[in-house]
């Protein structure tokens, strides 16, 4: 019995009774999203915004399934190995994933975190894997600026003006294979996020929405573990942007947390050092932090350059209804550690 | 390593080390579903279909809240006591869930599985505790007739007259909360489900969308387990309504799988028996098994009426926009063996 209780850190906190690798990841992104210092990392980048596809919706299903199929074929797996897809993504009753599923075969547990998605499904597909329900399973997500777009605000045709805060709504879709053995960065802690909203109604500053989720997160992370900031290479948020990160920053340093800004990261940021001036506060969707994963931080723990990071995958749990009907919008920020890899 | 392989029976189903308790549940039910013979069983019925909301979303939230404030008060609990909430709703962006996550304070997964999610939910939570990563979880879902209606379908106002396949969406909520130890029905095995379609194109006809699935994990889980349908006192399936049911067991004939059927029951038909007539092929909706499970299930449960039940939740993973695209309705179904009880 002891054994089983074991990894039960605190509340938010679980530790896996042995690193779950990541055997495997790909990644496939947008042509804008392709043009920064990360295009080098992905796996493909989309020729068009339609992929063959005849709509936004079935490009953004396309890359999913390709993702998957990347990731698998990278280790000589086809879907038939794998005993469990975690997937999720942005659209109504997240069709991308539910759609993607069906034609992968691979028996499905479908989420829904908003842009903490990637974390979300890390986090769920792990734990079954530790706790012997699995043996490999894939976390997945994958986001489409158009067609996320025209669901949470307005068809890009129009033309709207965004404001200053607003953030981009990544193109992509990465996947990661995860088994019990083998060689690669293993996830050794999960952290599950607690939804927190401190009265923020505007979907164009959804960084301030989920700092106060992010600043949660990291703080119980840290608490339960008895680790202190330093003892992480690199803490990689999900799509704080500009505006999320300094809230986060400041809701962390007034519970006297210091994090280095140096090795504290924004994905919406990092994907989008090439476009900054059009992405404004920085890039999001559910692609995001699942993108930088893939393209960057994974590959630099291969290398041997972060030996431990923390992924803090944000997410903004409003819909357009809600926003019309003039509620705040609750932010979650769900955590997954991982350490080591090959390059050391 | 072998007690951690111990619980993987095959692809699609696990076997918990120890049977997680049902530790308690509620249910809060609409005014018409509170008409049936389960009536009885509902810790609530609505007085009206907005309980003091500003509007039919809102009151989904709150009953959300109110059956997982229930389930908690017949055992002394507190949201504060319970490690994790795994819920989903119908709506989009699972908004009920993410605004009620934020209200309890309860570290939070979204799901999203459709009329699957109360079994998706019941098999994410029951392996969170068995696998050691939390003490207690909650597992809930919420669905609102008149939200769902004018979210996939039309606004009731509208009066479209519906065609004899159609199902009802359940207006309720139910919770349960999951524990490693005390008196009750314990989860013993999760089922997940593959994803399928045969080309169902009409949401007016979800049962026979979902009934390839329903077949599908039922036929998995007794091959993966190696039991007989007789070892089940009842199969309670999600929502597939007269149509569906009668398509599942064909199915599962042809397959060499003989269900008896005064032991193979659905929950959309269960709910409705006083409303037949209003309700066509049956009830469906997030809520429609978990109210059947919480109202009906558990308490024969616990007098000893049922002592192996398998519920078979069943989802139907469109969105309206893939309905307008043109797309087939891609099914699910997700399964969970519960036992036992105080009964015997």
């Amino acid at each position: 019995m002891s054994t089983v209780l074991a990894c039960r850190l605190g509340r938010q906190t679980a530790k896996l009774r042995q690193p779950v690798t990541i055997r495997s990841w790909a990644a496939v992104a947008g042509s804008m999203e392709g043009q920064g210092r990360l295009g080098s990392g992905f796996d493909e980048i989309m020729a068009d915004d339609l992929m063959g596809g005849k709509s936004f919706e079935d490009a953004e299903v396309r890359i999913l399934v390709g993702a998957v199929q990347k990731a698998l074929g990278k280790v000589g797996r086809s879907p038939g190995d794998v005993d469990r897809l975690f997937a999720g993504d942005l659209l109504d009753q997240i069709v991308t994933s539910n759609f993607a599923a069906e034609q992968l075969g691979i028996p499905f547990y479908g989420v829904y975190g908003a842009c903490s998605t990637s974390a979300e499904t890390l986090s769920l597909a792990a734990m079954a894997v530790d706790g012997g329900y699995c043996d490999m399973t894939m976390a997945a997500t994958a986001s489409h600026h158009l067609a996320a777009e025209r669901q949470y605000r307005y068809p890009v045709e129009l033309g709207v003006q965004r404001p200053p805060t607003s953030q981009w709504t990544a193109t992509g879709s990465a996947a990661f294979l995860l088994d019990r053995s083998g060689e690669g960065p293993g996830i050794t802690h999960v952290t599950a996020g607690i939804v927190r909203q401190l009265g923020v109604k505007d979907p164009n500053n959804m960084g301030a929405a989920m700092a106060p989720a992010a600043a949660g997160t990291i703080w119980a992370h840290l608490e339960e573990t008895g680790r202190s900031p330093e003892d992480y290479d690199l803490i990689l948020t999900g799509d704080l942007g500009k505006v999320g990160r300094e809230m986060t920053l400041t809701l962390l340093r007034d519970e006297g947390v210091q994090l280095k800004e140096e090795s504290f990261l924004d994905s919406g940021l990092l994907l989008y050092e090439a476009n900054a001036a059009e992405v404004l506060s920085g890039g999001s969707g559910a692609a995001c932090s699942a993108l930088v994963l893939a393209a960057h931080a994974l590959p630099e723990m291969l290398k041997g350059r972060i030996r431990r990071l923390l992924l803090v995958a944000t997410g903004s749990l409003h819909s357009p209804k809600t926003f019309q009907q003039g509620l705040p919008i609750p932010g979650v920020a769900h955590a997954v550690a991982i350490e080591g890899g090959n390059g050391r």
